[in-house]
């Protein structure tokens, strides 16, 4: 079946970004090997630009644009990584920028995307104004709208992390990657299957936004709606492209309680002494706390990324007790 | 004039703690480069084996025993990242070790060394009792003492962090290190000074521990007397080994306020996403927010360690209110 993205769109993407994105370094830890019996490798994302894997397909849509498309700038709508991503890439290729952000995101978010010269609109954060927002915005300027994961120029950017991990680890066993709109994981997945047929794709996912799991359950896509969990990278969910991809060379999905989650965060904070979100620590709970069998076996974990407020930690006693975002 | 410890020794120290000790990463950091307009190359001493470059010290010291000495295992005192490091060394050797440590010392690091298998004698925390408590403990075990930072194996030990940080970076044209007793200060310089003649070195230093500076204004050691500061690996002072390598083989002292510590430390935990502990903050704090000239400089700097009780972080409000370790 012909997919949607391909490994040699994932390849060309590589080349299209790499004056711009880091090729980040793929780090081991000897505590969680022990722990876990297996031999992790961790694809660190969180040393991306802007701070998360999103810079990748960000910047490989905005280098994709011919230079009449691009005269008018592109647009999208975010409340986070994906945002500061975008807004980067275009200041790169010196075009305007303009994202749709609900009023109420964090102040750390929007002062990010401001400072990469971006233009914020806030909107009231509901699904129907957040796209009544977003067309006026295009309407008004003429930009581009790139989606934030259905797209494939995005979803082959995303794939170019796992392309590296390849490169720069043989012979895996598992790669691991965490799911919300699906970019990261189906781009992943292309790059997996068709570079290291041997070496198996899995979803990670917190039980609290698990539409990844249900779809792939159901066998048609089942938007989560509003989920409420501390991976806050992960609420959005699946869309045709991704869902086509990860249905076809997708493993499994694997669910993991916000527990699990904040356990596995403080956990590589600690160990690997690097600083990564809650959404990336989902991948790693799925390795640590899910009947996953990874013993004896070479597994890659994509850190998706390590922006964090760093006011308030996920297991600190005022942040549990505060509770809303769980 | 000849040093206490030399070139040779620092070579065969990296030689003899290759097969344990982890050859760091060297980390840049776009963003922080644009604010100081230096190119920083940060050498990670915090993904260390034990979080920190006192294991490289305490490894080449426990492995440079003879079969004899190791008999009877090996006995310090630390309240800190050097007992887990000399309890991780001993525990590899397979010999015993005895830590003396302050009964108030932070349950986390009380756990570290009990992890590696040392045997742990409570004091008081006095210098006296401190002194009393160790001598019972060699007396009654016939361990061998190996000091944090006055010994010329443990020097040799820690320089081979910038011996390393040499073949991994050239033409560096300053490095730092911060220095409390002085180890890792005096065994960078003498790597430094002998393997690149022209790359200056600097110690970084807390105002409120500022024994370092004061000795070398002085010309005599002038040791501080029960500092304070948020920097708790900074908080001894040099001792006659480090003070007369430091004395001919560093170019100066920095010394930083509390609050230009944190804010570095803030600082490199958001924009390169690695987890550093206050002390090797100092080192940041210097190129940040010093009269120091880095422009267009190529420097070096040693991140010492990265042990932090991640429920408390120091630019949080209530840390700050409750003061204590200020």
């Amino acid at each position: 079946m012909s997919l949607p993205v391909t490994i040699k769109q994932i390849g060309a993407a590589t080349e299209r970004i790499s004056p711009y994105a880091h090729r980040t370094p793929v780090q081991t830890c000897r505590s969680l090997d022990s722990i876990t019996g297996a031999e992790l490798f961790f694809k660190c994302e969180n040393f991306q630009k802007a701070g998360a894997f999103k810079f990748r397909g960000a910047c490989n849509a905005v280098f994709s644009l011919s230079e009449d498309e691009t005269s008018r700038g592109v647009a999208t709508y975010s409340s986070g990584n994906y945002a500061a991503a975008l807004a980067l890439a275009a200041r790169l290729r010196e075009i305007p920028a303009y994202v749709v952000m609900p009023w109420n995101a964090p102040e750390i978010k929007r002062a990010a995307v401001e400072s990469y010269g971006a233009e914020i609109t806030p909107y009231e954060p509901t699904v129907e104004t957040r796209e009544s927002t977003l067309a006026a915005v295009v309407e008004t300027t003429g930009a581009t709208f790139i989606h934030p994961s259905h797209d494939p120029r995005v979803i082959a950017g995303q794939g170019t992390a796992a392309l590296e991990l390849l490169e720069q680890v043989p012979e895996l066993n598992l790669v691991l990657a965490p799911v919300g709109g699906g970019g990261l994981l189906s781009g992943t997945a292309v790059a997996v299957s068709e570079l290291s047929p041997s070496t198996r794709v899995i979803g990670a996912e917190p039980s609290n936004a698990d539409d990844a799991y249900r779809s792939l359950q159901a066998g048609y896509i089942i938007p989560s709606m509003d989920p409420q969990t501390i991976a806050d990278g992960l609420r959005s969910s699946l869309g045709d492209l991704t869902f086509a991809i990860i249905k076809e060379r997708v493993e499994q999905i694997i669910t993991v309680s916000e527990e699990a989650i904040v356990h596995a965060m403080r956990l590589v904070w600690e160990r690997m002494k690097i600083i990564i979100e809650p959404s990336a620590a989902v991948a790693v709970a799925a390795v640590l706390e899910s009947d996953l069998d990874v013993q004896g076996k070479r597994v890659g974990i994509i850190l998706s990324g390590g922006n964090v407020d760093l006011e308030r930690l996920p297991w600190q006693a005022d942040s549990a007790a505060s509770g809303s975002r769980y």
